[in-house]
């Protein structure tokens, strides 16, 4: 039988932090052996908000490719392409766009969220950040995309491209799109250096490309218990950003540093330069791999030029169903 | 100096009417040989409100094709080109969707006046619809259009295709695009069997393929003046739909008729059989040529493919500026 065809992807906003790693690639890493996936580098999407600040785009879609692959990502067994490099999914979002009542986008709760969390002033919100659901459904159908893995607060939109897939079929009368299925995927919430959500736009981040020594100063300005003001003082590991670190990074050894913090055994500062070296080897594996590929730039180019093809031409020969069943014309002078 | 630009397009909806070659081609026939013309039959455009009906699209279009080149518009001097073909249209209208603020579009009066005339519901107002002028100014951008040909009551859509041009430039800091004027052409409201707008969706039309036989018996129906009940009683005119097809098809002989019909000295039966004979000659030119490229369907194809070429290259040469100001990557494997 064959293998389910999974599509996912993530804006090129640039380089990715351990709670991208944890929360979206390690859940990738196991579902390419499970399943045929495509993951794109989402640049136009990127655009839905950041439209104003494009000068990185360019340099944050190589070092997103860089982090997939580093991460283990594998162009033997998935599918690695830029978004924008599939001309026919801007074709296909565009007759989506035909079928998707506005009203459907307007309920969107994500889409409220991001406007709220951004503080977007009114002229700020586009008509593509309102279709942002609808230029994901083309991402996701191009390929026939039949799984898409998402947190709990994203089957929201889930929701949407399954409707608009229902839609479809049912106005053409056609079985042409699969309804696609979220796949509910552990998404840690992972803590940054400063006690909140870690994330690039607070500036609390540890990035998967970060050298030894900026891990090293990072950890070491991580919040811990405040109550504890001397190394004997018992301190209380569930207050603690360093404990939490434990727990996300090595908890296998989580208990045992419970132990010792509640019982005075172990100081503060000990304590962060042991996690420091916890995740110093998470990440040096990665780091290697990365290293690696920055010293044959065109290898990345090969595996980005094959990607793009083999996802290309999955949408490609969707699009063509697409327009058999809206009896558009194929149209002349296409390649 | 070079020629302008003019861009322009029809909806592929049906044939065309007598109101539509008044209103559009007549100005085109004259604007081709004073600009470098850009014609589309918009098929992508018809799904906005059409896209729940789709079965004749495919011949829709070839028969606005059709008419098109009946009318006199001469490939030799524009480009004739279907707009669905142009792949790189539907991601310039991507792009621009990402600047172009959502309520831009939501107070756009074109929209609101089509919700309330085809009497849509809710979840027939797509989210392609509300994005009409965003396609729409792609469609004019994307050949780097400068004169867009217009009725009083379209200058609100050009305005907007004036804002987004500008606001890309600003964006970006680039002088891209132009900011396409309108061109005030003249549209004459023209009448129907009925006395009503003519208007397909009435019913009340005389169609440029009209036979004369259909143009005879249409011609028969038209509504008179209603208080003239014997022949030699005197007529008004100015009330009398048959009297305005003579000021609409043959303006130079109305006079005549007027004075023939206030005296009382020409009955109304004849009055409508040389009317008909009047539109009849009108159309004759119109429909020999039509005749003419229905026997070499081969020579129909030709002309759309090397418009489709030449519209398709424009609009490629225009993208690769827009990726390049906005940092995004020149696709892989784009052709």
């Amino acid at each position: 039988m064959a293998k389910k065809r999974v599509m996912s992807g993530m804006r090129a906003t640039g380089q990715l932090h351990i709670g991208h790693y944890l929360g979206v690639l390690v859940n990738w890493l196991q579902m390419q052996d499970q399943y045929d996936c495509f993951f794109a580098v989402a640049d136009w999407h990127m655009l839905t908000t950041g439209f104003a600040k494009t000068e990185g785009l360019r340099e944050n879609t190589r070092q997103l490719v860089l982090d997939y692959l580093a991460a283990g990502v594998d162009p033997a067994k998935a599918t690695i392409y830029v978004q924008s490099s599939i001309l026919e999914t801007a074709e296909l979002h565009l007759i989506l766009s035909m079928i998707t009542p506005v009203n459907w986008l307007q309920r969107d709760p994500t889409l409220k969220e991001m406007v709220r969390e951004l503080h977007l002033a009114e002229d700020h919100v586009s008509y593509g950040l309102l279709g942002y659901p609808a230029l994901q459904t083309a991402d996701i159908l191009g390929p026939m995309g039949e799984l898409v893995p998402v947190g709990e607060d994203q089957m929201a939109h889930i929701e949407i491209s399954r409707d608009i897939a229902r839609r479809f079929n049912h106005l053409f009368g056609v079985d042409l799109f699969p309804e696609p299925q979220g796949l509910l995927t552990p998404t840690p919430v992972v803590f940054g250096t400063d006690g909140r959500k870690m994330s690039k736009s607070y500036g609390n981040d540890l990035k998967l490309a970060d050298d030894e020594k900026s891990i090293n100063s990072k950890v070491m300005s991580m919040v811990t218990d405040p109550a504890r003001l001397r190394k004997d003082d018992p301190g209380h590991p569930e207050v603690c950003m360093i404990y939490n670190g434990w727990e996300t990074y090595a908890s296998e050894k989580a208990p045992e540093i419970a132990t010792l913090c509640r019982a005075g055994e172990i100081g503060c500062v000990q304590c962060k330069r042991n996690l420091a070296v916890q995740v110093n080897e998470r990440l040096a594996p990665i780091q290697a791999r990365r290293r690696e590929l920055e010293t044959d730039p065109g290898m990345l180019d090969d595996i980005v030029i094959a990607g793009n093809a083999r996802a290309r031409q999955a949408t490609q020969e969707t699009l063509a169903k697409v327009r058999d069943a809206m009896h558009l014309n194929q149209p002349y002078n296409r390649t």
